[in-house]
């Protein structure tokens, strides 16, 4: 409860305004129906300019629509994630100032200016093409959070003179998000490259014995640079999130 | 926080013997602090005459004795699980009252009586002799929780006949265990035969592709009788504990 | 065999209107064939009032039609599960007087009234929107075999005050149904703040490491409350089927 | 190589119509080209009247018929398993004088009457409803093999009465073959019931932790009945012919 | 109930010596209580001159003497499995007459003579030289079950030649036995030489991969050749059992 | 940094023509900047003659052509793999000089004529008919990197006379690629032959519980063969390019 | 190369001190020999003032005391984890200025002393009482990193009241280190109660289906809350140094 | 057959010396009786010069040395792996001149010298001071197999400049074996750098999520190098084994 609102209560009972008893019924439920809106409120102030989110997935674009449409109303920025081509073109016709971004497979609507929170770079790095859509979706995410950044695509562990040449840019950057499919193994390099936080996606790029990324997920979790945390296979959201908090 | 302390603050409040802004300080930290006790009265309620629990694996004697020391003050009877003989011995030396139950690696306290609180029997059914000591631990606690209890052991489906013996006892329970290893088929040629909730234990019993009890769980988890719920390998204590619950 | 037949029977031979090597005959396959009649008998007493369940998936409508039109002639109440909106639409063209529940894919097909068996209220609870069909699957169940039920959606773990703000309804719940994909995290904090049995159904939503629900069923399954008994994967039929059973 | 014709060579090489020279070229490498022929006359006698056998899933239609010209010319009978409506047509019209056993999803193409050769009779029993296709194929593949076959089916374990009722055709076959999807437990309760060969088939039949047969898998390896030996996930075709040959 | 027994009753009843009502009483719970002696009874007589078996694993010498002590009342030979040195040693102490197998790691204890049932030759066949205790335990097995066995020792697929310098041994089997454990890849290749049944044992042989005879296990179930079926890993004492049933 | 130009560098530094500052400048990004380059041409001379490779899989025809339009440049002979037919048709209408090999699903494009670089023959064998295209794959990398490759197919272990037939083939192969579904047991009974490198391909031909290659995976790591090393499931293409390097 | 080394050897080139072939030969292994020591370089500066690590687990007590004795020569404080009782004792003796931790079984050795670099505070949380060993081991990493570290343990889901108890320590933290075996609930409620990242580590504390800490890494994996990342199972040591950089 | 004694027999034959009867005898089992010397003569050629082999895993020292006793008596080299330092004392007191390769845990006895076989150097690499042990059993192995072998160890990819500052040694090996366990990315970054066959072995070193190797496995299978093939965990010896084939 409000402290102010609070205060007006006791006020209204020392000046008999309020009875006691009606006093006790409005208070005696507060633990529990009070903690959500304390909760809310303090995330509130801490997440101000933080998009509104919505995971696409498994969403039809009239669901997305009827979403975006209540969202709207808060006038916060928006982001959808997964949402794939053919849904994006539906959503577009009604919200025209809405941005598809196709690599990304995220949807973008603008309310106002996002304002750079970030202390430094982020910089999303992906082992080959085919993990490019998920760095974008963690690229978006950490645009859309207020923050610089970077991308250093198709530098895979199998040309690692690829990676090397980029030696400013990793130096450079304050957080990491590292993408990579198959044997999942650039977030061990990079890491050892670099004495800041490296978050690891594992993507479903692979066959066989890539088991849709287990390989990826399990080589990142046994990464023998100590300085690298592990999310969701695919979730690109997720990393772009988090750096985005630890980037404040 | 208490309706009852609540007013009497809120009188002193009204009578001035409290500052608002005393008040204010008073209450601003409830929804946090008081969620708590308000949680732990209501339980403490429901729960009444329950055992104290103590889960003894990975616990050297030493420990169990010393948090069995600060259960005894409560004045609760104490029910402690996973104790092996030699555990045992350590322990009933210090607590002489006790009793150690070999089959069912349990040690019980009883302070006070146990009051009997089931509306009808709980029968609790092992597969074969390997699985008993997970049933017995099973049983234990039911009878410590207030519950009649009767057993049926060595009835695995292998043997169906053995089971269709015991009619009278399997239609007269009012809630079934049934604890197998191996293929786990128990359950539901038990809940085939019944019309009452039945909890599935799978053991560890088994080797090769019994994978320490996994095959014995995924049986169960696809139970095609539809009134089967599982739980953890080996873990007699949980189904004792809900199966408890499901007799009140 | 119904103690009156087999009471004629003897008195036939008693009177010499049967030869005693008829009655041999008669009886000497009771021990295998009467069995099922037995059982059978058993059951439908303890179900009276039960529906009859059709399990939709890989059945096209014609099928469940058929089994359908099979099922009316006993006059019991009918619930087919896993029935798609296009399947649904040629089944409610046969049986115009059956439901269906979209959210919950079912169809139900009432000949007489659902009576009112169950002691309390059954709580439905979900942790995130996508879970809601498998909560209404067992939220159709449960009502179809007699019982109040009420239903609380969307209080998934990470926004823990959305639970707790419902306090009432979670303490005045007999039994609680709580389904949870991705982490499966729901049913512990219900279980810990209940002292009821709790039934945990895990859905198949998520993606990645979630690996169609085995992430949420092994969370469940290793629940730190005592009061948990767990599902398969999407199983809210069974659920509901079971915590009717506890709540008779 | 044949002895016959071995022995015809000698003596053309004691006559001189065959120089050593040539003789030493002929029988070198008999150790490598002959000892197929040598094996495929030893199987030829053994599989006399087997039908030659096309696995038809991943083949297309023109595929199969391909393989079934061919075929036709040993004068041998044919069985295809695996094939689905839509190619079964295709294949008919090609060959009108085969069979198509939809159930089964197997075609067969006598050319000559199949012999009985079995000693006894082989009982095919499912546990669904679902697993039938399962069991047709095993059954279709053990008739074409000379057997007598019984089916018995949807006697599931969670109804034990109606696997009972059938006392009589459990006991009087010489092989079983027992069908199960879900929990797999039908091959453990008929095991115990019978005292010949019970071979046991899982199927894909099930959801979620079912892992698309694999529970019903590992609960057969895990049989607390010795007398069963367990086929791949769906393998009907095997079983028929294990069982056949065990018939022998 | 044994039909005799059964008539004497109806007899009892016409002649008026029994009560009607008596005669109900005594016949209304035939199905239940008798099926378990009529089941017995009907294995008693097919199982004439098997062995008792005693599952040795996780039994210590004690328990296994006190089973055998009970066993030798009954006059039949008794097999106890998976015995090791050193329990062996206790056991022979108290029942002198009995034989330890130590690479079998079975105790035989013969009353009477095994009678010959085999029809034909079991064939016990392993592919490496680890792989001799599971197929001893299957050699012993069989021929405590009365059947001529044979052995062919350490003839894995990585030295096909010694496998075919058999080829009398192989053909002139009645039923084959093949323990394998790494790739388990033995059963494939002895089952496209033989048209007769080859029952499966993968061994927990190996490292790494091998998964304790996962590996083995897989490669069997896959068998390209159709006439194989599969036990539990390790599983001799199973597979020897089955392989007597198939002779018989 | 190429020695030559190196040097070049140096002595205008010598000569004045540039600068110290300009220099310095020039080299100290060295370490990173030149190390791709250095690799670079290292494995341009090794490579001389291989060709450029398009991993199809995942990639629409548009984007395939995109990338061979880019490659036709640098004059290198072109392999794509993993491409369908209709994918192929696209192509080929592009670049109609490219050759489309069905089985292998590959495409290849001769600029200039393959020079033969090895040093023996590699010999790719399968075990099915439906290993072929796998088998395919690596015999036209093979075949474009320079190798006189031989096939030998469906020659699978449940047969072992077909492949011993062939024994001039094995013996005379100077690395071999055996390519198998289902147990994937063939690797090692070609090891068994042969005293040449064995690269083991496992597909995901099979069904049930080969798991999409997984059996076959397994089988071919616990190969009691020491001379078996093995790829991904699936990677015809991995086998047929490592096997060229074994041979040069 | 250092720039201030570089333009000193072109001066020399240029005064002619140098022979060009000289600075040939100096500069051309420049990219492969001088790129460790560019890194290590920057390494050093970036984690001045870190400790040097030793991962105890397999390592016996005589390797760990030869290791830290070659590190007291660099005057850098040691960290030693996974130190058992036993082996810490002996290495205590011969540095008996270094302190043993024994519930994170960890051994510090402090040189200098640690300067606090991080910019709020650590908070190191646990579910369970058998998590503190793993939470411990974070917390002395951090520590001796240069953070304030908080701890707050035993504060597990299935008491939700506990952890909001606690509501200042949460929301205070900068960095939030979450710990926890079972069904590894916590990090997602933690996580839905703060703005700040959320460090993950699932531990192997549990039985069963907990898989050795699987079901727990799973969870975490997929929590629904989007500001986790996750360590390896049991790599306490992990989340304190990322904690750390992140704390920077 | 030895093509000199077939032609003897053919001569004696065509004199008369032996009838033709004997000789059909004595020539129609040559298919099965002669393959395996055939085999095994073809072998022992190519072989030549390589040592016995002993997997002592698993055998206690008595047996090795009973192996060892009957392979000195073909004056061959011998090898045995996997013996531990306690195993390994008995062995040496039996065969002084053998000597112990503590890390490698292996024993060698050389009766010959080893002659120089191979053409070019075996690289043996090793990602951490833990994997050593494998690292070194394959060293071992390819220098007893007759090769010049390097090792290049602890040059994991967190710190990639160690590898890279060891470029001669990668890129002057003619063959390179790399062993890792964790995460398993070291053979990727090998296999980037040169030109030639990469044998990956991974190790089970590593915890938590590792899975005693897994981890590492399936990051080697789905390597983005394509000249990257895998062994079975810890499988040092096989790596040596193919390695020596490969550098023939």
């Amino acid at each position: 409860m409000d402290p102010r609102r609070l205060e007006e209560l006791l006020r209204s009972i020392q000046s008999g305004e309020v009875s006691v008893q009606d006093g006790v019924r409005m208070l005696k439920d507060l633990p529990f129906e009070d903690i959500g809106e304390a909760m809310i409120d303090h995330h509130r102030t801490l997440r101000k300019g933080f998009p509104e989110v919505i995971f696409g997935e498994g969403k039809d674009s009239e669901l997305v629509i009827k979403i975006m449409e209540r969202m709207v109303e808060t006038e916060e920025n928006i982001l959808a994630t997964r949402i794939e081509k053919t849904k994006a073109r539906a959503i577009l016709q009604r919200f025209p100032r809405a941005s598809y971004h196709p690599r990304a497979r995220t949807i973008t609507l603008q309310v106002s200016e996002v304002e750079e929170v970030g202390r430094g770079n982020i910089l999303v790095i992906s082992a080959g093409t085919a993990d490019i859509p998920v760095a974008e979706e963690a690229m978006v995410t950490a645009t859309m959070m207020g923050n610089r950044v970077e991308t250093l695509y198709d530098v895979g562990v199998a040309g690692v003179h690829r990676l090397l040449n980029h030696r400013e840019k990793l130096i450079g950057a304050n957080v990491l998000i590292v993408v990579a499919g198959m044997e999942g193994a650039l977030p061990s390099v990079v890491g050892g490259l670099v004495a800041r936080p490296v978050i690891a996606v594992p993507t479903s790029v692979g066959y066989g014995a890539s088991f849709d990324g287990v390989a990826a997920l399990l080589a990142m979790l046994n990464s023998c640079a100590s300085n690298v945390a592990v999310m969701n296979i695919d979730n690109g959201f997720g990393a772009g999130y988090i750096a985005s908090l630890i980037n404040r």
